[in-house]
């Protein structure tokens, strides 16, 4: 065998795949599993958006776009932001997924040996693709003090010569946490002071519950934002996502995008115009209402179990649970859970270090009737499982 | 403005795009112009694929699959290479295009001053992959003496402690010329015996034209071959591909994949199982014959213009054409082209260093009335412009 770039060793893989994996098998013999380790949305896409990508295939539109994206597409992307902070077209970057966004933002930021400052807890990729690049990941453990987002003050603490780029995600995965206002505006401020660069993951802006996210283009031009298409407007299998980046940036992105992956998926580029359209926003807000029903049953019925759920998640569709009452070990209690009640959980060890052994993450991109059922379960289980001592 | 990365000044832009652009402005000022730049087969995709493509999205398809692909896609991939050597489906992998599968592939073998042997000219993205890893793209200059591919002796000479990987296309971009299955297994042995990875990219295999091309996963299983749906099944714009990998890295690169990407398109992936079907091949093969025709159109209208057409481009739909009786500087002499006649080609310096400045590359991804125009155009042109003295 030739010898495998080091890079390998150091991505690992998804635990919750292989929660997934085990759920599967459960179900395959015969158990009944409800699956809250998923980090998808539990709707199809709209139809509204579905029915402009079958009239984008009958119109044979199935060659290839601008690697940027779509004009159309970028305008009404442009548009969808607030005036006051609305960006010039021309700094969208349609990408395949949020994942392209984050492939081409760190692809432009990150020399070997670069360091970036990342929350841990946190989506896992980022750290990967940081390493992609010959980077250096540096996780800020953060908790409930900080409502599980790293402050300006945590950044400006741990930066050192060799950090060139901050990463935050508001709402975040796996918390639901968001940086309040204030607090991003001093980050922005900090990480600007420090001559690095922002990146901001805002792909679950839209779903948020009793409170709307401000984009962080409102705190300047110079702030990389990642958005996706796959969570608010339910098009994960559709692979679509954007990139707003500074305006001097956008001609090496057009030349790592060309060279990385030509251009994005052409049926999903005219599908998500419509992403856009009245009667589509109407269902979205729809099933944000759902999404928000759920979270306002699980949040209580978790701490009612004994889970420990101390920062509110305000976005996302996910709880991060405190389970510390229950184990020192997560990860063999989210595979105990599984096997004793058919209720499929992610344990913290994905996203992070930090507290990863006392914390597993709840989804609720599952019904209401589903996540009712989980947790008679898990209340019939924990009850007969003693406490720890 | 932050530092960017340095690896965006080592990738540079596609000179093509430049052709492309002042095409478009010329045709924007009411110029007739003939594409003969373009990379991307003129016919929309096959209606049956289109329609597998509806059917799916009928269905509610939309939902993320394995970041492997879906199984029955790899299991149809798989069982499109002949017997006797069918690879498993488990080695499959789809990708988002063959750019998703070179990502991998070099992903997974280049560490950072790792060296990978390419022919020059080649596909300007194989060198900006192995330099977004941080590797040495080291051309090995090809010409007509070695039908343009990189020899297993040239190969052999070139490797140093620090190569790591050997990258062959056949039928190659932009020359169009096949490496001889001898030639193919000798390269194997060279590779496999220096201790590296050989990887194949058979994009083009189903446009060859008087020839079938062998894929190279009959010389043993060790051999990362990437393939596509873009040029033979006519797919680009739905950006889907496949690896073969050997199986040892599957594992690893099921990581990369979740990372990068997570999944494919997913609608993509369903409409590319209709690509097997029978009378979808047989509307594949009527195109096939049309690209033939072409060929053997232009090839020998060129080299009566006074182009030089000395190795036979067996596959694909372009020619490399030596232009140096009429320039030495083939980057101004496409420009001039395009200005004096309307007929727009690709620059040899997209394609590497070596004789770049005495080639062109002319695309027949154009009717053959097109190809008739622009000889016409052409031929006018340089009977009234003098020969280089």
């Amino acid at each position: 065998m030739t010898r495998p770039a080091a890079r390998l060793d150091r991505i690992a893989p998804f635990r919750v795949m292989e929660v997934l994996a085990r759920a599967r098998s459960l179900e395959a013999q015969g158990r009944s599993v409800i699956h809250l380790e998923i980090g998808e949305p539990d709707f199809p896409t709209a139809d509204g958006i579905v029915q402009a990508g079958v009239r984008a295939l009958a119109a044979g539109r199935t060659s290839y776009l601008p690697a940027l994206g779509l004009d159309a597409l970028r305008e009404a992307i442009a548009a969808s932001y607030p005036a006051a902070h609305r960006p010039d077209p021309s700094r969208i970057v349609v990408t395949p997924g949020a994942s392209g966004a984050l492939l081409l933002a760190l692809g432009a930021l990150v020399n070997p040996g670069d360091g970036v400052l990342l929350s841990d807890p946190g989506y896992p990729c980022n750290r990967h693709f940081v390493r992609l690049f010959e980077g250096d990941p540096r996780p800020v453990p953060v908790g409930p003090e900080t409502n599980y987002q790293a402050s300006a003050e945590q950044l400006r603490s741990r930066w050192t010569d060799r950090t060139v780029a901050a990463l935050v995600a508001s709402p975040a995965n796996p918390t639901g946490t968001m940086v309040a206002r204030g607090e991003m505006a001093r980050i922005a401020r900090t990480v600007s002071a420090l001559g690095g660069a922002l990146v901001v993951d805002e792909i679950y802006h839209g779903l948020t519950y009793g409170i709307d996210a401000e984009s962080a283009l409102a705190l300047g031009p110079d702030i990389f934002v990642v958005n996706s298409f796959s969570k608010y407007y339910g098009m994960t299998g559709w692979r679509i996502g954007w990139l707003v980046a500074p305006a001097e940036y956008v001609p090496a992105l057009e030349r790592l995008a060309q060279n990385l992956y030509i251009s994005v998926n052409t049926p999903a580029q005219y599908a998500a115009l419509a992403a856009f359209e009245p009667e589509v926003k109407v269902e979205l807000e729809r099933r944000r209402g759902v999404f928000r029903e759920r979270r306002d049953y699980l949040v209580p019925a978790l701490c009612d179990l004994g889970f420990g759920v101390p920062a509110s998640p305000e976005g996302a569709f996910y709880v991060y649970a405190d389970c510390s009452r229950f184990t020192d070990d997560s990860e063999a209690f989210a595979r105990e859970v599984l096997t004793a009640t058919g209720v499929a959980i992610t344990p913290g060890i994905d996203f992070g270090e930090h507290a990863a052994r006392r914390h597993v993450r709840f989804s609720y991109a599952n019904t209401l009737e589903n996540l009712e059922e989980a947790v008679r379960r898990l209340k019939a289980y924990l009850e007969d499982r003693p406490a720890r001592p």
